[in-house]
C-alpha cells in the first residue's frame, strides 16, 4: 500500500479541517508517513499530564485515534468523512512526561472499513506504553 | 454496591488531584452518583467539536474514561492510584453539539480489577451515541 | 425495533445454514426473541468445560457471538452473509458448570453495521459472568 | 524475555490440564515458541467451518485465546491458573479452509497482568485474516 499524500499535505489538511486538535498549542504533529504506516508525535505539556508527571490516558487515546486517522488519510487521500467506529486500547506501562510517538500501521484498508494497529512508546524507547486498535468507516471512493 | 462518597466529595477530590481535566473550562461535571452507577456530563464547547458541530471521538472517550473513574472512586473511596488498563468504545451515532451524559455502571468491583460499562447519549435523549467498557486496576484496600 | 423472525424460524435457519454449531450435541439454543433483544442458552457439557468445572472462555465467546448473530438476524430477516467484524469480551467472574444465558441487545442496526451488547450469566443468576460487545457487517437490504 | 518451557513441555501440560481442547481431534498444535513469542496452528476440519468453506469466528477466537495462553505459559512456567480477563478481536479478511497460524507476542508480562497481541494468517500467507489482543490475570510468582 503506497501513500497518496505526504506528511506535509496531511498536516495542512488537518490544520484546515480539524483546527481544534491544536487548541492549547501544537502538541500533536506528524513525524513521518510511509508505506502502510504513519508516526505521530505528542509533545506532552501540562495539559496532557496527570499528577506525578505521567501522561493521561485520554491524551494517549487522542494520539492513537489521530495517528490512525492520519495513516488512513495518507492512503486514501483528503477525505474528511472517515469516522472512528471502534477504538480499543491497552495501557501497558506508565509513561514518563515528554514526547510520545504513536506508530500506526494499516491492518486492512477495505471498501468500507479500515483497521489500524498502533503502538505508543516514549520517543527513543523500545517498550510500548500503550497499544491500540481502531476501526474506521471510510467513504466510497 | 453502595457508594462511599457523594458527588460533591468526588468533585472536590478531582479538583485537587486531577486539575488538568478542567483546563479550558469546567466542561466535565458529575451529574449524580447512586448504587453501582455514576452519571457525568460533558457540556461541549468549541474545544470538543469537529467541523459540522459534532462532538469529537476523543472528547467522548475522555467522558467515558472519567465517568468510569468516578463510579469506581464512588464505591472504593478517595484513591488516586486507580488506573485504566483497558478501554474500548463503539461509536454508534453522530452526536449533535450540546451536552452529553455518560452513564457508567459497575459490572465488577474486585480486589484488583474493576470493570465498568458506559452508555453515552445526548442529554434528554434515549438513543446512545457511543458505548464503552473500561477495566481499571485498583489498589489493595 | 421489532423482530421479523420468530425464535423457531431462526433456529430452523441456523440448522440449515450453520449445522456445525450443533456438532457434539445441541448445546446452544434460542431461549427467546423480543424487541431489540435475544436470549441464547448454552447447556454446557464436558466439551465446554475447563478443569474444575468452570466453563471455558471460548465457549462463552461462541455463545455471545452466536447470540449477537441471532438478535441481528431476528431484526433483519434470514441473511447468511452478516459477518462479525469486531468482537470484544470481558470475563468478570468464574462461571459454575451448568446452563449459561447470553442476553444480547441491539445498540445499533444501521445500513452497513450492527452493534450488539451481550451480558452472560448463569441461568437464574443476576450477576454477569461475562460481558461482550460485537460489531457485524450487514448486507444491504 | 526468555521462555522457560519448550513447545513440547507446554503441549504435554495442555494435554494433562486442558484435554478438552483436543475434543474432536487434534486440530490445535504448537508450531513454535521463542523469545516473547509463540505460534499455534489450527488445522481446520469441518467442525471449524462455516458454509462456503470459511473458518468460523469462534474457531479463530479459540486459536488466539489458546495461543495467548501458550505464550504466557512459555514465559512464566506451568501454571494452570492464568485466566483471560479481556479478549478483543478484529476480523479482517475471509480465511480459506485449511491451516491457520496464530502468532502471539507478549506486549507486557507484569506481576498481575499479561497482555498479548496475536496475528492470525493462513499458513504461508502474509496478510492477516484476524488480529486480536488479550489480557490475562496471572498468579503471583
Amino acid at each position: 500500500m503506497q501513500p497518496v499524500m505526504t506528511a506535509q499535505e496531511i498536516a495542512g489538511f488537518l490544520d484546515r479541517e480539524f483546527p481544534q486538535i491544536h487548541a492549547g498549542g501544537r502538541a500533536y504533529s506528524i513525524d513521518s508517513v510511509s508505506s502502510g504506516e504513519a508516526v505521530m508525535r505528542l509533545a506532552a505539556t501540562d495539559l496532557h499530564l496527570r499528577p506525578g508527571g505521567t501522561i493521561s490516558g485520554p491524551s494517549m487515546m487522542a494520539l492513537a485515534d489521530l495517528a490512525a486517522y492520519v495513516v488512513i488519510l495518507a492512503h486514501i487521500g483528503p477525505v474528511a468523512l472517515a469516522v472512528t467506529t471502534n477504538f480499543s486500547i491497552n495501557f501497558l506501562r506508565k509513561p514518563e512526561a515528554g514526547d510520545l510517538l504513536g506508530t500506526c500501521r494499516l491492518l486492512k484498508l477495505g471498501k468500507r472499513l479500515a483497521v489500524v494497529e498502533c503502538g505508543i512508546a516514549g520517543a527513543g524507547e523500545e517498550e510500548l506504553v500503550a497499544h491500540a486498535t481502531a476501526t474506521y468507516s471510510v467513504p466510497p471512493r
